[in-house]
């Protein structure tokens, strides 16, 4: 039986699902099964979520978790009441804040990932739309604008990456692939060369890509491991031969490349 | 003068950032300056962690507040010791959840954001590549495979909302696109009709819409108010006829948009 565990939040839920999520993955042999309850916004729909807890309570024979980042008293105390283990996340920080700021709080509901002002937003989706604009070396006449170019050979997480850069922190990342055809001679395309210090190369275990091409094209040439092994060879050794930071995405989460891209580069944000 | 803000974590930090500005949001009124400093794994990293932090506090002459996610014991202590105000997300929660779940925390780094599974990480790629090729109205032949297709008029939010719900929750998400050439007698194009359960609209404030296309192709007629105005009109108009639920865009973030969406249609995720 797995225990059930709540993410509950008067907004989104995205933050205390991080949260829990965080502090889960330390107990990798407890099975868990999670539910998130977003937009738990009034007294009446607290009790409602307070019922699921109780059921689930009953169901399982194990006392559920819940992670919960509610600004309102009110709400939160009816959420406390449901018997299940609540750690809840902002109650317990905001009062060493308040303390030090010497300000109160404003208990307001709704400023995480609203709209914290506009310009912010803008540049978020002026990002992904350059994104997309610029993906998969579609132009190359805007390299200008970018606060970085990706370069890689195909299915090597190049699109992801760029996405979660302007997702997250509104950077303007292009990416260029490069393809089998590039591989005899592969040198830096005069486009790319113009700007190479907004270059950084992305590069895989050739087995997993040869996993990823075949599931896309089985049995093709692209798709063969000798294939793959070829063309990380050649690119690995563009990216020595031209000094190019460079990183393996193989067992990294986007979210992982997209932080370590920023930290080795000093990239600037333009979100936060 | 700002208050200095550093968010720190022996990983990305993207756990430690959320955490940290869901707080400082509650304290409109006081300017902070905020730096993540992301991939402190090391007792010698904290060090230079803090001494940034110290001579913080001399340039500002106001404590810092540290925002930390670091696991490994060791490590934390060290940025303890900086004499900011440290608010430490990872150790106040832990031992309650050891005590409940009677098993004692792997204290694992890089549990958070690494690839908890393959399986995970595919659906993830899998539904970014799908929104990729299912956006704005591209193609219509992969309808059946989405979990979702959004709909509305050029510029209302729906691609950043498709890659956010692909990137976040896994989901697949088409979108498409209704045009100026749509907007007489507009009605739902065939290929939608088959697949009604499955259409969401968006919509947004005309005035709203007006700048964004302004700014995009000023002194158009695509951007013009009145055109604005007589598209959003339409599009709202279907949406109550042929019963489509549907959201506004205009104030609310992709992660509001994407986690309504996900209440409002009861679309599973498959990805925590």
């Amino acid at each position: 039986m797995k225990r059930k565990v709540f993410f509950i939040s008067d907004r989104t839920g995205i933050t205390a699902e991080m949260f829990g999520q965080s502090l889960l993955s330390q107990f990798e042999n407890v099975p868990f099964e999670e539910a998130t309850l977003p937009y738990v916004d009034t007294v009446d729909k607290a009790e409602k979520a307070c019922e699921q807890i109780k059921q689930a309570e009953q169901e399982t024979g194990m006392r559920p978790i819940v992670f919960d980042t509610i600004v309102t008293p009110e709400i939160r105390q009816v959420i406390q009441s449901s018997g299940a283990l609540v750690l809840d996340f902002f109650h317990t920080f905001i009062g060493p804040l308040e303390t030090e700021l010497g300000e109160t709080s404003g208990f307001r509901v709704g400023k995480t990932h609203s709209l914290r002002d506009n310009e912010a937003y803008d540049s978020r989706i002026e990002a992904v739309n350059f994104a997309l604009n610029n993906d998969d070396g579609i132009t190359t006449r805007h390299y200008d604008q970018a606060d970085v170019i990706l370069v890689g050979v195909s299915r090597c997480g190049k699109t992801p990456t760029s996405l979660y850069m302007a997702m997250q922190f509104g950077i303007k990342a292009a990416n260029y692939p490069f393809t089998e055809d590039d591989m005899e001679k592969l040198r830096l395309p005069m486009e790319l060369k113009k700007h190479k210090h907004k270059i950084f190369g992305l590069t895989i275990n050739p087995n997993r890509l040869h996993e990823i091409r075949t599931e896309r094209r089985a049995n093709s040439n692209y798709a063969a491991l000798k294939q793959c092994q070829y063309e990380v060879r050649e690119v690995e050794a563009l990216y020595r031969r031209e000094k190019i930071p460079s990183l393996n995405t193989t067992t990294r989460s986007v979210e992982e490349l997209a932080t370590k891209i920023l930290a080795t580069t000093g990239i600037k944000r333009h979100m936060f």
